[in-house]
């Protein structure tokens, strides 16, 4: 079939470029002195059967990091990243992840554990590889790329087909001829990514299986005879599917191989079901290739680079009018060995060097009609000169640096740099760290609890989670199925909720409602002499609030009700209530944390300017702006130097010690505000009593203002010890988490409770 | 006790005209001939022991309208409107309500059916009233007046008070005064608003009990001898609480009467709770004035300025100095029925015209120290003419009109306009009207159904719905407890609605979101020659959409993406789908209405011109403008000039007949368009996939548009007949109910059968 012919003819470049994407990342837990780990698995992951993306491969050691189906390699790396995050964090010990194919310090043979699990199966198999091949051969990492064309590109390739083919039988054709194609030709990426040219001495080092180092560095042990692959006898043709399906069940029913999956060839032929029947029966979904070597210098185990480059790459092996047959395709798996075993600055054999910018000169075609990012060119380019200079590749990159920096101590300072870079702030996780911190810190925690999760949409905060079936969507990290629609409206209107609380004989402050400014005015002499607070009625975020302790003029009430309607056309004048506030969150029935917010402010200690005690207290990594930290930086801006004014201080005055001065006169987080966890103070009453309006308004998830004079000071219906002022729908989560003082509470971990009780629970804290 | 001295001390006059109020009317339904109505109570109305709002009183044909307590008079003024109208539209026969206090034509005793309910004990006090005062006596109809004050006065009054009193005590002895004060005051009422000056013949025509007609008009036989009193044994003293309930619980042990409800004083001391007992253990609640008669002109029995006048003249009950003593209100309920007895014409007496003076001059007093508006000065103002010229009142006025109209023809006339008045409009709810429609809609059928309703807060749609304690909140007509917070966000998120659909296998047009003009403008080569809709995401109402049917040029596309970007910050570009859009309403798993819309449009006639025919067509009633006619009137405007224009017409041209003349390319009724109803027209399968649609969302209420090119056309699995194109969260219900074409369907009984399953179902049609 000529499929370049059809792309062309249909102008189907656009489409030619769209693909699926799934990476498997293997790797190895390693012991701050970059020995194999001897530890179990994370915890925090859960079991092994029951995640869906970070699991444990065939030693207790040998993380396997899997990212979910992507149709862009943008959304790959977002997870490769954020996978990363989760698994990094969920270690318990002193550990890192090895940056290498190659593996770490392995001890003896008998202390390699492999992994435990309940599941005997999953023992045996493993068993009976370590017996096969040795267990220090499994010990090799690498990348699993799985690779297909987007569904719209089969289609209307297919539409352009005009043969007796059915629509399985045309896709199977095109995955084999790019299979073929590429087991012909990825020596090229061997050459220029293999990057396994040495392996620490106790990798040869086998009671069973001993072996002798090889006398140089070479371009990647992995792809050498060093790797792990089948013996010989196992080969397994591509002519078909039929031919490679039977070839397989074949070798399980000789017991040449004990199961479909000991099938260990650079390319496999896929369907989502994993069986080779499933394969015969609904064909081809996907290619898996699995001779990629792990980039150390990558953070993630393989860069966007190479992983555009291999999409290119991929989309030539259709492309070209070549297709290989049996003879080549076993021309193409000798050329992979023979490169990948010589010295990374060894030029290739001319031969090699000619198909290779062949096949560089139709990736560039295909960038340019298939108008591919510039990115994408740059790969291709550089790919040229490294095919022209091997000092250029990759594998001869690591031994320059080998030369500075023993193996070791190589794999052990990135991999502890990475592990840095995952705790750098905590309280984001990357690839998703455009979205709002609640909604990052859900995602953490539903993946670290084996829940798949899918940005649904990234700016909108949508999410949807799926334990093993049960759905659920999670909207700004809590709005969920739990709640019911009209709560939130009820809460959404302050008179309302105040109205309804009040009846149900809670604490509220009686006050008024006004849609007009005049009315409102005309009421100012039953006012004058109130403590009040003018506030708009539907807004959150303490935004056009203003606050009168003491009797007022009439200029400065309006002025207030003028800025409370600037927010809302309803403005509410209530009672000024004397306390402190406090926010309840409740979720699912419970006070789940209790949060006291303190207006910016610094601490004097006798010796610093209030500057230098704001810069001190800025440097905090919990600190920063945009809403990209959990606190906020303290501003000197004109507001910050009156409040000092009215204090009779300035930015370099030196308050003395123990002395708080305040740079705002509100408390709000985002202004610079200190967030104080005070669960473990509050009386329970007042715990009771959230809990109690949450249950009768028949709210989930609610954070609820009460103002309280005295926390230590139980409430009773007689004497009442507080006033609701405000009950929040969505209220924001991660200034929970991640407090200036007191222990934070990880409300996420409650959402997750309350949305999957199938779930062990885990605590907040 | 001197609360006058105490409401002076304290300023307490804004709070002082505070007040709670609850106004019962009783009536009768009259037959087109101004007779007693001989059918049963309108059914749709439900049993009369459950209805909290409109009951049957003593016969099958008297209905009591009952408001709910309100804390203003325009509160009680919008129940009585809107109670009437549903009363009204309820009746199921050619009938009306009779306006005056005596009645319409009474055929003789026996055939005066009391009310047909299962409950024995009333049918037996009934009767027993039938033997003890005749029937006919009890066909006469009143007003009722229940009066309290506010609960912030009452507080803020006793806190002024420095004696012995327990609360209930110091609110018992208030309402004391206010009552004996009343009773010896109300001839002024009565002089005033008396407007029962003559009956039908039938009236006195009794078998058990006749009487003779007076032999002139007087100013209310009500508040005469002719009314319905006690027997002058029964008389109650308001010297005390205890006085008061031991002396009818008394009567009733010594069968003087049958029940504590036989006594009729003109103002009875009430509890909440109803007895004499509770009102011993929990005094006074609020008074009842009984001695109202209706008022003829008043289209809801009782006028807003006799309200204004009852409750002044209530206030200065408490504020005058004196307080009657057990003789002075015998002199004031002799003084009240004689002034009752004197022809409307005559003068009263001098020294009671002089304490008239006297109690309308504290009124004045009041009212510019409680700082009450200009209309009740209005009232007494109006008063004190009245007083001096006995032609000014009510009951002057009436025999007035009698001089040129007959006592029955005036009753059936004005009685027949109010109930044309009440069905003028059908689908909106008088006193409610200014909320949006659908939210009327749902008032009138929950009142109706028998639901207690409230109104949380108008701007915002808040109802309250309260069946016998189970309590369901209502925003936007259809916003409830049933629906799940997330469904609300999935709806409002196109982009992942369509997602979850396609995912689901529902058949969604492929789209792009973008949320840079830049992105959008760079894929127009992909879309040049496509038909495409271009439309922001999350708005509704089909603002902001541009639909290309044709190959189009860049610049159009740019602007089309222009104008969305201006309604949202992310725009969907999507397939332009062929076909008629309906919208698919579905409430609680069911498909309850399917509505097609039509752009505007005239139909010609071959005589009339284009802007005749529009004029026609908004002569229609359903039409009116600013969504308070489920239908809008048809502009003649620029837009709708250019579309003639293109048709090559103008509004002067005369379409031949049966030519169908679009004023607009956009169907929405809020520009003009018709709403056709096609429930029974569409196969059945496309509900069914509605329904799924929801299910699958776990949505209740939505509105889901679905393009389909022939309705009749069965849509199955393979041939899908449809697209969905959006799913609506609080979908308009009114355009359904009141439609252009078909049958409407009135969704709210859709809504209240959800939120209400114990009651019996009603249909929507």
């Amino acid at each position: 079939m000529n499929f370049s012919q059809m792309i062309k003819d249909q102008d189907l470049f656009t489409a030619f470029k769209g693909l699926g994407l799934g990476i498997e990342r293997e790797c190895l837990r390693t012991a701050k002195d970059s020995q194999l780990a001897q530890t179990m698995a994370p915890k925090a992951l859960g079991k092994r059967a029951d995640h869906p993306y970070l699991i444990t491969d065939f030693g207790e050691a040998q993380p396997e990091i899997i990212t979910p189906p992507a149709s862009s390699i943008n959304e790959t790396v977002q997870w490769l990243q954020a996978l990363h995050d989760v698994y990094l964090r969920s270690l318990e010990h002193d550990e890192y992840l090895w940056p290498f194919s190659m593996p770490n310090v392995l001890p003896q043979d008998d202390e390699i554990d492999i992994i435990q699990v309940p599941e005997q199966f999953e023992l045996d198999y493993r068993n009976f590889l370590a017996d096969q091949y040795g267990k220090k051969l499994q010990m090799i990492s690498g990348i699993h790329f799985n690779f297909s064309f987007s569904q719209d590109f089969l289609d209307r390739l297919y539409q352009a087909y005009s043969g007796p083919d059915t629509f399985k039988d045309f896709r199977d054709e095109l995955y084999l001829k790019l299979t073929r194609n590429f087991l012909r030709y990825h020596w090229l990426i061997t050459y220029l990514f293999g990057a396994a040219p040495y392996a620490d001495g106790s990798f040869y080092e086998s009671t069973t299986h001993p072996k002798e180092p090889p006398a140089s560095y070479m371009r990647s042990l992995r792809n050498s005879s060093y790797g792990y692959h089948n013996f010989t006898n196992v080969q397994v043709p591509l002519t078909s599917v039929e031919d490679y399906a039977h070839k397989i069940q074949d070798l399980v029913r000789d017991q040449v191989i004990i199961e479909e999956r000991e099938f260990y060839g650079d390319a496999r032929l896929k369907n989502s079901q994993g069986s080779s029947q499933t394969l015969l029966d609904e064909g081809i979904e996907y290619v898996e290739l699995r001779c990629i070597d792990i980039d150390p210098y990558a953070e993630f185990g393989i860069s966007q680079d190479e992983l555009e480059f291999i999409h290119l790459f991929l989309m030539a092996m259709v492309w070209i009018d070549e297709d290989a047959d049996e003879e080549a395709v076993a021309k193409g798996n000798d050329l992979n060995s023979n490169i990948a075993t010589l010295h990374p600055h060894e030029e290739i054999p001319a031969e090699a060097k000619e198909e290779g910018f062949r096949i560089l000169d139709a990736m560039t075609y295909l960038v340019k009609h298939a108008d591919l990012p510039a990115s994408y060119l740059n790969q291709v380019d550089q790919a040229k000169a490294a095919l022209k200079d091997p000092k250029l590749t990759l594998a001869s990159q690591i031994i320059k640096d080998l030369k500075e920096k023993d193996y070791l101590d190589m794999g052990r300072d990135i991999g502890q740099a990475n592990l840095a870079k995952a705790w750098d702030k905590p309280f984001l996780l990357r690839g998703f760290h455009q979205m709002e911190m609640s909604s990052q810190l859900l995602l953490f925690d539903a993946i670290q609890r084996g829940i798949e999760a899918r940005v649904l949409d990234e700016d909108d905060q949508f999410l949807e989670l799926n334990y093993k079936g049960h759905v659920e969507y999670v909207r700004n990290g809590n709005q969920t199925s739990k709640d019911n629609y009209i709560s939130h409206w009820i809460m959404a209107n302050k008179t309302v909720t105040k109205l309804i609380l009040a009846e149900l004989g809670y604490q509220v402050p009686s006050g008024k409602e006004y849609s007009s400014l005049d009315l409102a005015i005309a009421d100012y002499p039953a006012y004058k002499n109130k403590a009040l607070v003018v506030k708009p009625k539907s807004t959150n975020y303490g935004i056009g609030i203003s606050i009168f302790k003491k009797p007022f003029s009439q200029e400065a009430y309006e002025k207030a009700l003028a800025i409370a309607f600037k927010e809302d056309s309803s403005v509410l004048v209530e009672d000024y209530i004397e306390g402190t506030e406090y926010r309840f969150f409740v979720i699912d029935g419970k006070t789940r944390s209790v949060l006291l917010r303190k207006p910016a402010n610094v601490l004097g200690d006798g010796k610093h300017t209030i500057k230098e005690l704001i810069q001190a207290k800025n440097d905090d990594k919990l600190r920063g702006d945009n809403h990209r930290a959990p606190l906020t930086n303290i501003k000197m801006t004109e507001l910050e130097a009156l409040m000092l004014d009215q204090q009779g201080y300035d930015f370099d005055s030196v308050p003395k010690e123990g002395e708080e001065v305040y740079l705002r006169e509100n408390s709000n987080i985002s202004t610079g505000g200190d967030s104080l966890e005070v669960s473990d103070q509050v009386d329970p009453s007042y715990k009771a009593v959230a809990e109690a309006m949450a249950q009768d308004l028949e709210v989930k998830v609610s954070g609820i203002d009460l103002i309280i004079p005295d926390i230590h000071q139980a409430t009773t219906p007689d004497q009442p010890g507080y006033t609701m002022i405000e009950m929040n729908f969505n209220p924001a989560m991660n200034m929970h988490a991640y407090v200036y003082e007191g222990l934070g509470r990880r409300l996420t971990q409650d959402v997750l409770n309350m949305l999957y009780p199938e779930l062990p629970k885990r605590p907040n804290h």
